[in-house]
Formats: C-alpha cells, structure tokens, sequence
C-alpha cells in the first residue's frame, strides 16, 4: 500500500500526454495529490502548486510518484538526481515504469539507508493466497470488454465517482498500474503467476458490507488471446454480481490482432454471464458502457439508443454523458 | 531443456506411491531411464537395475531425476549427500519439488564449479512471449476436463504413445511439472506470469508438420474458479483444432471446493468449443475420456456406453480400454 498524499513528478515530460497517469491521479483522487514537481523543460501542467521537495513535505506528501512515461525506458541521471534527493527528504518512492526503481542498485541503497519504500507497482508485493471460491459478503461489480483498452479503467472509476456522490458505499480496486498509483493500492494483476491470480481477485475484494459495491477494474477480454486468462480469473475470483459490457466501437481489429475481429456485444454478454455464473449464479448483465471518443455527439447518442433497444439495457458513455444510469442498474438489482 | 537419458532417483520412498513421478517416466518414456538410484530404506522399485552413480554415468545417464517425492518439504541431509555427488560424478539434476534446488547454496555452488545444471521444473526458464495469436501449421489436440485431476495428462501420454504406435506423427507438449520431467521439456504453465500464459502455450507448440499432431497436456478446468485462467490460456495459446472432454464421474465436488458441483459434459463442451472458436473456428469436439478408477468393468462400460449414446461422441478410458476410438476420430478429422 503506497502512502498518501502524493507529490507528481512530471519530471521533463515532453507533452502533456506523457503525464497521464499523474493526469489520472489528479482527476480522480485530487485530494491524493498536493502539488506537482516539474524539471526544466518540462511542458506538462497539471495545473497543481509547483512545490520543491522541501515545501511538498511540509505540505504533508508522503510519497513522490513518477507521473510520466520516461525516454528510451532508462531513469536518467537527471531524474536520478531528484529521486534520491526525494528519499533523502524523506519521501517513498511510487512508479509504474517498466524498468524498475528497485533494478537501480543506487536508489536501493538510499532507500535503505534512509528507511524509506521503493514501489514498483507492476511487481506484485503481496503473496497472493489460491482462490478458494467461498462466497463473500457485499456486492462486486466488473467491466468485461469487447476488446483490451475500451474504457473498462476509466468505466469503473467514473462509476465509482457517481456512486459516492449518491452516498452510495463504494470502492475502486485496481487491477493495473494506473489504477494503483491512482488509488495507492490494488494487485498487478498482469504480473502474478498464474495459479495465484484469480486468489489474487479474491484477496483484493474481500468480505465487506452487504450494502457496499466493490468496483473491480476490469482487464483484457474473454476474446483477446493474448489476455483471455486474466479477464477469467477476474470473473472467477471476482465473483461478480453485476456485470457492464465495455465498448468501442469504431475498432477494426482486436488491439494487436490484425486478424481477429471484435464479437458482438451480445456475444461478450453470453460468453462472460456463462462464466461468471459459476462463481455466482445470480450474477447479471446490467449495462452498456461504449467508449465514443471517435463519434460525433450525433453519432454517439444515435449508437447509445441503438444498444439500449437492440440489448433492452441501460447504455451510456461515461465520460460524455455520465454514469447514472449504470449506477440506477446497480442500485435497482 | 533437460538432457536423456535420466538416473532415476527415487531416495527412501516410504512406498511405491511416493515414487510416481519416476513411475511416469518409466512407464512412458522408458528410454529415458538408465536405472534406478535406492537409498537406505528405499520401499519403492519400479522394476530396473539398481545403479551406483559410476555406473549410470557409463551406461550413458546425463540427468538425475528426482523422482520421488520428499518429506516435510525439506530435502535431507541424506539425499544431499547424494545429489552434490551426483553434480561431481557430471550429471545435471532435474527436480518439480516444492523446495526449489536453486534455494539450496550448497547444491548451486558445487553445479556451477562442476559446470552442471539445476532443473527445477516448478520455475519457468525462458522469457515467453505475449501471445501473437497468427495461424500456425500442424494440428493440435488438448484435453479440457470437468475438473482438475480427472486424467488430463494420463489422456495425452496415452493418445501420444498410440498415435506413434500406429506411425503417425505426435508430440506430447507437456505443461506440468510431471509431464516436463517425462519428456525432459515444456512448460510449467501454472508458474508462468500472467501476461505471458498463452505465448508460452504458443511457443511450447510451434508450427509443425501439416500432419503432425501436438497433443497439450491439459490444465485445470474452465470450470474450476482457482485455476480456469490457466485452462483458458491453453484454449487461445494452443489453437486446437481437437478438443477432448475429460472427466472422473464419481466425483461429488470440485477438487478443493467443496461448495461447487461438476458441470454436465454438456456444458464443458459448448464453453470450451465457444471459447476455441476465438482462436480456431475449425476446432471441433472429437470424444470424450472417462477416468473410471472407481467404477467396476460392467458400471464403466454402461457408463461409457451411455455417454457415446447422450453425446454422438466416441468415448473411453485410455488405461482401461486403450484411446484407439480417439486415434480414430483424431485421424478421420
């Protein structure tokens, strides 16, 4: 579990883009993150304080996250310099980087000699238990996609966000880098070894009210070969109660598949409720969440209107018109 | 990969029982094992000539193998004994214990200045690929069964042994500790990470011969909620063109889940074809094989009898009545 709140590094981000997960962070737990670290040259802004490590700390932020993507997938010693100055001030270090805080034998050294944590979020920490499939108290809802990266992260968050507004009991817990750095907590679930994953779902949703909803983030899909045994192991381990089907619509392929077409929406419906009904036979399909960032406002709610009559479900996309009406599916099972 | 032949090594097996892995071997790959290698105490016998170390190397062993299982998890003084003469004498060892030989220091120092390798099984030792999912040639057969430990891997060394039997090409593509140490190769699917499950099934099954048959040795069940991920990726990575239904029928519960019944053969067949489509649409259902260990003749002849009748699909159990109807159907697809 990483220690909150953060101070963002955006390091020398070329563009704005290159920030994104410290974009995610501030968009969703802005009361995670106290200020922003930019170094010379940098052109991201998240529009946060700008705060030396010295005023950070003094603001209250426990742990320095790396909020960009780096250059050439190697820490530069510029960076470098700013990492062990954080530790030296006392600060924990948090990354998603694909090379890791804890391959640099220097940053290991500091860290240790300073009594402070390394988190490299795509390595599990835990030792995840094998699922035993007892069934939980309380409530979980997953996003199964059409395909990978149709919006299931940003689906469950934005559900999330809605339903606590409501004064609903509700909790997001990550299944991936972003979502962890975001929530400072959740099981990388593409890096645990196989016979612990769906243990590891089982482990990240455990016993809870019975009126409270865990948001379980949603990964790969059913039909992506490259990825089916993860969204498997979160149907299995997961034990849904609710299910929302995630789409895009305008994909030609699968991501990374040339030549494999995406299923239908009523396909994924079929396949994911089938499975999920072993791990709990009430589980249901209760909406449609379709990712049109590449449709005209037109097109979009004209798509949206086609599913809801063709599938007799709620149909929305969350981040243009909001999530009320998956969460009026929720809260009506 | 592990070199043959092997010196089987089966210790103070209390009993027979103890040394089924070395039973494996020698039933299945009987040239792969030189001898056997007793110890003090040692209640198992599988039947070959008991060998000094000097004498299996000469008769041309490469490997010792543990064959035999341990106790307490810890491996003795005893078998230390031998198994750092063993590196001495020049041969690798080969292990699928719990207790890893690479966590002992001794055993690692005495290899490495002997120049000799430690095989554990348990542990993956290539990097796999993600899954890329394009077409290969040469067909593959994979087992998918109502639950664990119905008799996956018995099906495929049975279906492999028959096939070449009759001059056709096959090879037996092990995924489990056990299968690995008995053709000296494979993977051990349900130690590899999550990500890289299906392209380590891709890359255990390559493309072949246009007549050659891969024969996957089976995994879990896409019904077992612990372990169906690792089921799923062997359906996608393996791109069956065969599948055959396994099953035990006098099992009251899933394996480890006392709260889960089977499912029918039925509902096996309909999940695991709709899920194989995805990745082959060719891939067709072609028998069924029953472990009828706990059935007298007359119950698993009427029982096998029935399910042909049920299902319009050959079906047997390879060690009681032999896989011909499965060579059968395999060859007339």
């Amino acid at each position: 579990m990483i220690q909150t709140p953060y101070l963002l590094f955006l390091g020398d981000a070329p563009d704005q883009l290159a920030a994104k997960v410290a974009q995610g962070i501030k968009d969703w737990r802005p009361d995670n993150a106290v200020g922003q670290f930019r170094m010379e040259g940098c052109n991201a802004d998240l529009g946060l304080t700008d705060m030396t490590l010295v005023q950070a700390k003094e603001a209250g932020a426990k742990t320095l996250v790396i909020g960009v993507a780096n250059r050439g997938g190697v820490i530069s010693a510029a960076w470098k310099k700013v990492l062990v100055m954080a530790l030296e001030e006392g600060f924990d270090l948090a990354s998603g980087l694909h090379n890791l805080l804890s391959d640099e034998p220097d940053l290991v050294a500091v860290a240790e000699a300073c009594g402070r944590a390394l988190h490299d979020v795509r390595v599990p920490e835990v030792e995840y238990p094998i699922a035993n499939g007892i069934k939980r108290k309380g409530k979980r809802v997953l996003a199964v996609g059409t395909d990978c990266s149709v919006g299931k992260m940003y689906t469950g968050l934005a559900l999330d966000a809605a339903m606590r507004e409501r004064g609903l009991k509700s909790t997001f817990r990550a299944t991936g880098q972003t979502g962890i750095l975001i929530t400072g907590d959740g099981v990388p679930l593409d890096a645990v070894v196989a016979d612990f994953m769906a243990g590891s779902v089982e482990w990240l949703t455990p016993d809870n009210d019975d009126d409270h909803w865990d948001i379980i983030e949603g990964q790969g899909s059913l039909f992506h070969v490259s990825y089916s045994g993860v969204t498997m192991a979160l149907i299995h381990g997961g034990q849904p109660d609710a299910l929302i089907l995630s789409h895009e619509p305008t994909r030609e392929h699968m991501r990374g598949l040339p030549g494999y077409a995406l299923p239908t929406l009523e396909q994924v419906r079929d396949m994911a409720l089938s499975l999920a009904h072993v791990a709990n036979p009430a589980c249901q399909v209760i909406g449609v969440s379709v990712n049109t960032q590449h449709m005209s406002d037109s097109e979009a709610k004209a798509y949206l209107a086609e599913v809801e009559d063709r599938m007799g479900l709620p149909a929305t996309d969350p981040f243009r018109f909001g999530s009320e009406k998956l969460v009026d599916a929720l809260t009506a099972l």
